[in-house]
C-alpha cells in the first residue's frame, strides 16, 4: 500500500454533522500527513467548515449528496431512502470503486452495516461480518466481537472472528501475537456451548500465526484485560458490552449522588476535582468511539454518533492504520489456512481429546 | 404454610464456615422469630458459635456432619465425596424429606446446584432449573434469570423463567404485578434469536396473572432497572452477569487509582470518605449475595461464599420469604396455565403477527 491513505468520510453522520466530523478530518490529518479526504455530504455545509481549515481543504474533495441518513431510522428505512444517494452510502461506495482506502461515519449502526454489507459484500470464505470494539481494560485496551453484527455462529465462525480480531490488535494493539480467549461461563461442568468447545479445540490444534490461544474467558476477565482479544457470538457480545456500558453508567449516577450528598462530601468534591475529571475520561464510553466492521470486503470505521472531533479524529486514525497495514490481506491468509485446517482435521466439531481449561 | 418456617443451613459453606454462617444464622432468628434451624456441619464447631447466640441454641438443632464440600471443586468431585455425606448435601435433602422448608448454603455453587438438581429434581413442567439473582439498580433492585444454571433455552423455557422470576419478584420484591422484559439485542433489523421472538409472542398472547409482558431489554436496561425481571438465557446470563461485576470492579480500581494521586485528591478523598464508603456499599458485588435456584422441587439459596453474617442472614431471610410465601405453589399454578396456552396455541413459534417494540 502506499504512503498515501485516502479516507472516505460521511461527513453528515453522527449528532452534529460536519461541525465535528470536518474539525475531526483537520486533527487526523495532523496526526497523519500522508490521508488524502473524500468528504461526502451537504457541499455547502462542508465547505463552510473547511473554510476554517484551509491545510485540510487542500487535501480534501468534496462530493455533494444532499440526502443524510437519520440516527434512528430502521435499517431498512434507510436502505429505502439512502441507497446509493445519501452521504453514507457514497462513502461506502468509494471503497468498494478503489477510490478509498477506508470509509469512516458516525452515523446510524444499523443503517451503516446493512450499506456496508450491501454494497461491499463479505469476503471470500468469510461467511458473516463482525463488529469489533476497543474495549478499555485495568491494563490497556482489549478487542472485543463480534458486538452485534450477526447473531449466532458455529465452531468455523468463532475461529474467523479470532483471527480478524487479532489481524486488528496486532495492527491497532501494535502486538506482535495478541492472546485470544473465548467467552464462556464458569461452571466446569456445563462449560459452555457445544460451538465454543469446537472453536477452542481448532483453535487449540490448528496453531494458527499471529495469534496466541489462551482459552476460556469469562465476563469479569474482559475488564480485567485477560486477553488481548475476546471472541463471542454477536447476541452475547452486543448484549455484554451494553451491560458493561450501562455498569459505567450507574456508578457514575451513585458516584454524583454520593458527591452532591453531605457538606463533608461536596467539600471532597471541590478538592478532588482534577482526579474526578481523569475518572470520567475512564469511564467515558464514548472512549471506545464506535466499532469496526470486520469480515467485508473493504475497511469501514463506525465512530460513535455523539463524539466530538477528538473522538471521530481517532476513528479516522483506526481506518488510516489498517490501511495502511493491510488489514485485509492479513486477514485473507489466515482464513485461508484455519480453513484448510478444518477441512483437514478429522472432526474438528467433536474432538475426542478436549481438554476444556 | 404454618408460621413456623424450617431453614436447613450447611453451616460448613463459604469461606469462613460457622464463623460468619451461625452469626448470620442469629441474626436472621431476631429479624424472623418464626424461624428454626437445622445446622449441618462440624458438631464441635459449631457447638462453639452457638455458644454464643443462647437464643438460636434455642431453636437451633446439629446433625453432625465431616464432610465439607471445598469451594474450588468440579461439582462432579464433589459429588464424588460429598453426595448424601456432606453437610451441603445433608441441607438440600432435608428439604427433600420434608424436614425443612428451605435451604441455604454459600458453599461451592457448581456442586450446590448439581446436588440440588440430583437430590431434589426438577418441578414437574419444568425442564430446567435456574439460578436468580437480585440485581442493583437505579430504581432498587431488580431479578435476572439465569444467571447459569443451564445453558441455552428454547421459548418454552424462557416462558418458565418469566413465570418462576415474576414469583419470586412477588414475594421478595413486594410487587403486585412485576414488569418482565426479554434481554435482547437493540439493532431492529437483526432483532434477536427466533426462541427470544417467540417467548416474546407467547407472553405477550397469553396474558398471565401475576406478571407483565413489557417487551425486550437491552443490556443496558439492567442497571437503570427497566424492569424488574430480566429474563434470558443462562450462557448470555452468566457472562452477563459476570461482565457486570467486572466493570465495578475495575471502575472501583481507577477510583482508587484516581483518589490517590494528587494531594489535593488525597484531601478530597479525607473529607468525602462518608461518601465514598456509601458508595462502596453500592458497588459491592457482595450485596446481591448469590442467588436462587428456581425450578427444583425445593427451595435452595446459595448465598455468596465471602459474605459476612449480615448478608448470610439476608440469604436465609431469603428462603424464609419464599417458603412462607409458598413460592412453589404459585409457580406451578402459572407454569399450568402457560403451558395450557401454548399447547393451545396454533404454532407460538412462529407467530404470523410478531410486532418486535
Amino acid at each position: 500500500m502506499a504512503e498515501k491513505v485516502r479516507i472516505a468520510v460521511d461527513a453528515m453522520g453522527g449528532d452534529f454533522g460536519p461541525s465535528v466530523t470536518i474539525p475531526g478530518c483537520a486533527l487526523a490529518l495532523e496526526r497523519m500527513p500522508g490521508s488524502h479526504f473524500l468528504l461526502f455530504g451537504d457541499e455547502t455545509a462542508i465547505r463552510a467548515e473547511l473554510a476554517n481549515h484551509p491545510r485540510l481543504a487542500e487535501r480534501a474533495e468534496i462530493r455533494h449528496s444532499s440526502v443524510n441518513i437519520r440516527m434512528d431510522d430502521k435499517p431498512s428505512q434507510a436502505l429505502r431512502y439512502g441507497r446509493r444517494v445519501s452521504s453514507m452510502w457514497m462513502a461506502i461506495e468509494a471503497v468498494k470503486k478503489g477510490e478509498a482506502d477506508a470509509a469512516i461515519s458516525a452515523g446510524n449502526t444499523g443503517a451503516l452495516m446493512a450499506m456496508s454489507k450491501i454494497c461491499l459484500r463479505t469476503m471470500a470464505r468469510v461467511d458473516r461480518p463482525a463488529l469489533a470494539c476497543l474495549w478499555p481494560t485495568l491494563r490497556g485496551q482489549s478487542i472485543v466481537l463480534d458486538v452485534g453484527a450477526s447473531i449466532g455462529a458455529n465452531a468455523s465462525h468463532l475461529v474467523d472472528l479470532a483471527i480478524m480480531g487479532s489481524a486488528m490488535a496486532r495492527i491497532i494493539l501494535g502486538l506482535e501475537r495478541p492472546t485470544v480467549g473465548l467467552l464462556n461461563v464458569g461452571t466446569e461442568e456445563i462449560k459452555g456451548v457445544e460451538e465454543v468447545k469446537a472453536a477452542a479445540a481448532i483453535l487449540r490444534e490448528s496453531d494458527l500465526p499471529g495469534l496466541e490461544y489462551a482459552g476460556f474467558v469469562e465476563g469479569d476477565g474482559i475488564g480485567m484485560g485477560a486477553v488481548d482479544v475476546v471472541v463471542t457470538e454477536g447476541f452475547t457480545g452486543n448484549i455484554t458490552l451494553k451491560t458493561a456500558e450501562g455498569t459505567a453508567k450507574q456508578i457514575a449516577a451513585y458516584l454524583k449522588a454520593a458527591m452532591s450528598g453531605s457538606l463533608f462530601a461536596k467539600i471532597g468534591y471541590l478538592f478532588a476535582r482534577g482526579a474526578f475529571a481523569e475518572l470520567k475520561g475512564k469511564m467515558d464510553t464514548r472512549a471506545v468511539n464506535g466499532g469496526v466492521f470486520l469480515g467485508l470486503e473493504g475497511i469501514v470505521i463506525k465512530s460513535h454518533g455523539g463524539t466530538d472531533s477528538v473522538g471521530f479524529a481517532r476513528a479516522i486514525e483506526i481506518g488510516y492504520e489498517m490501511a495502511k497495514n493491510d488489514l485485509m490481506n492479513r486477514i485473507r491468509d489466515t482464513i485461508a489456512l484455519a480453513h484448510q485446517f478444518e477441512s483437514g482435521a478429522a472432526d474438528p466439531a467433536s474432538p475426542s481429546q478436549e481438554t476444556a481449561q
